[in-house]
């Protein structure tokens, strides 16, 4: 583990470019407005080849990939474009299949980059392509949806689903670089604006409450995107999350913190079998549990659950528990993929921009509030601290 | 890179340790004689946990696997046997699905060591499930063959086949330990010592003309398997692989040249459909082929392939190309997975002991002899010299 380095370039007040530290695996983050026809000529520079290849979903093909490609011809590029559909669904072996073949059929080499251009589920299977395909080819993430910017393009986590569950099948694979063009983000639905945002909720929570407060006092701004608002708080979120994942690449310890308010929504969105809430929303409905659970827990003061769940509601997301048997939350639980012999490392919090993790049994981690706050700690004497 | 650093350690004259130095990646390789059941005690000490999988083919899992899983039960595991059918057809997607399944049902979490006992195939496989599952999780060679502990369990490379062509979908991936019990080699019919040998021949011709000429003085030891013969041998083997991974873990220059004989080998192996020879074998045809190549082009002293030729043929290893049409071979170059942008590096020898790479077309690869000798080099100015 190396420390974490920041870098923060001001070009103008519109563009800013970060750094994730990680030694010789190290790579920029640029974000800007209206740049996405520049990507290919900064792409040719990290990844040269005579080939790309670019995978999206339809509607970000149709709006965005002519400008992305254009600027990729540009640079000297050939361009294979692979069209996967919209949906986590895509997130699968058989389109992870699909992909090798078309790249095998484009005469892609070690050398050609794959241009992740579209959301989470895009960069997930992208990059899991990237990282398999003859043991590994550049990989370039363009992150088109708040979501993917603030978090999923961040860190080198690739992966897909299996029936079983969420992720389980994957690799720590970092991008040579992560474009960002925030012009992009207008065509995004309101809702899952909203859900990206769970995502920006979720790194003031564990890491900045100086950075909470700002998010609460600026929702409009966040949600109509306002440059001022929304490039500033999508930086913070990327330092936040460079600097966990420069100190803990591959989750053994610090990044594990970066789960906040997942264990329950991978519960939740297997059990909604991916189509029910949107990840964000999933993790909305995750983060004000786990609040509720670390003040139970005694971990967290008392009002620490009140404001997590006012913010997310007021950037109009769920946080109520859809309604499944306790039993059935008891199985998803179990095949979490954070699951370390029998026990979950559970991310709690200890106030409003600090966290912890607790490991925890799927039952221990449902218990309901009433009974927990009773008995204080949920596993008295092997509290793993990791922060 | 980090330079190689090799440790030999000599307990009694029948068992050796040397060390992979590749940073927080290293790892050691164990060679010994009846050393199976003392695995599981190692297994423990670097990969704990309550659980261990191990993957196998049937013949090898009846032989060995109640030894090791005796070790590991006895070190604190529960344990998951996985048996694949033999082959190399089961380096397939469907194997990988299987096994991710098995892992999934048996509660293998984050810490649970994958362990590989068998050969290459089994390696390959059970590596890249290792790779994938969970993003990665521990993963043990227990190599069972001459192949596999001289080249295969050694440096990380992990693969599957898809229908276009062998190992064209993988990770690097180290494991955390290699543990070698040659008398699991008695059980090796004939025709796999002497393919396994193919692989020993090959660390000599490229990196060590002394121990090329200790393998022409030993072929009768080496196929008896005479410990006296064979452990010196695998050491120094295991030495010059895990030298050339130090220095280049992810094949971006030096290691290419352990891909000598292996171009044409593995379209020997695709136009065969991974049945006709095995891998060893193909290896034997391609270096002959690759030596002859090398005098051809002007690189390699007269002389040179008439030696790989002879002590091959002293293993009773075949040297002639399968005889499929030019184009056929030329379309299995094609897909090789070392092209890059139409060029393969081909590993030519500069005489016993000595390689380099030589970027060539599938066309130049295949010229015939005459041709290429009048016109010396395949291509003039751009030779690229690796070592």
């Amino acid at each position: 583990m190396t420390p974490a380095r920041r870098k923060t370039t001001r070009t103008g007040t519109r563009t800013r470019t970060l750094r994730v530290e990680l030694g010789e695996r190290s790579y920029p983050i640029h974000i800007g407005v209206d740049t996405l026809e520049r990507a290919g000529r900064a792409i040719s520079r990290c990844a040269p080849s005579s080939r790309a290849v670019v995978v999206t979903v339809p509607a970000v093909g149709r709006r965005y990939g002519a400008r992305l490609e254009r600027g990729l011809r540009g640079a000297g590029y050939r361009v294979r474009r692979i069209t996967v559909p919209d949906g986590d669904a895509s997130k699968s072996i058989r389109q992870l299949h699909g992909l090798w073949d078309q790249m095998i059929d484009f005469g892609a080499d070690r050398n050609t980059p794959v241009i992740a251009l579209g959301g989470g589920m895009v960069g997930d299977l992208a990059g899991f392509a990237a990282a398999t395909y003859l043991r590994g080819v550049p990989f370039i993430q363009v992150p088109t949806t708040i979501l993917a910017m603030a978090d999923a393009s961040i860190g080198g986590k690739v992966a897909i689903n299996v029936p079983q569950g969420k992720n389980l099948v994957g690799a720590f694979y970092q991008p040579r670089m992560v474009w960002m063009d925030i012009a992009t983000l207008h065509s995004l639905p309101k809702r899952q604006r909203a859900a990206g945002l769970a995502e920006v909720v979720k790194h003031g929570a564990i890491w900045d409450e100086a950075y909470f407060a700002g998010l609460e006092r600026n929702t409009r701004g966040l949600l109509e995107l306002d440059p001022g608002v929304l490039i500033p708080a999508l930086s913070r979120s990327c330092e936040i999350k460079a600097q966990v994942v420069s100190e803990d690449e591959t989750e053994r310890g610090l990044r594990k913190l970066l789960n906040f308010g997942h264990t329950l929504a991978h519960a939740v969105e297997t059990l909604g079998k991916y189509r029910g809430w949107v990840h964000g929303e999933a993790v909305s409905i995750g983060m004000r549990f786990a609040a509720e659970r670390s003040e139970a827990l005694g971990l967290a003061p008392a009002g620490t659950a009140v404001r997590i769940a006012s913010l997310c509601e007021g950037l109009g997301l769920p946080t109520e528990m859809p309604n499944h048997p306790r039993k059935a939350y008891l199985q998803a639980l179990r095949v979490d993929k954070k699951m370390s012999d029998s026990r979950i490392d559970f991310v709690a919090l200890t106030g409003i921009g600090a966290a912890r993790t607790v490991p925890l049994s799927p039952q221990e981690i449902l218990r309901a509030p009433a009974k927990a706050t009773r008995k204080k700690t949920g596993s008295k004497g092997t509290q793993r601290v990791v922060r």
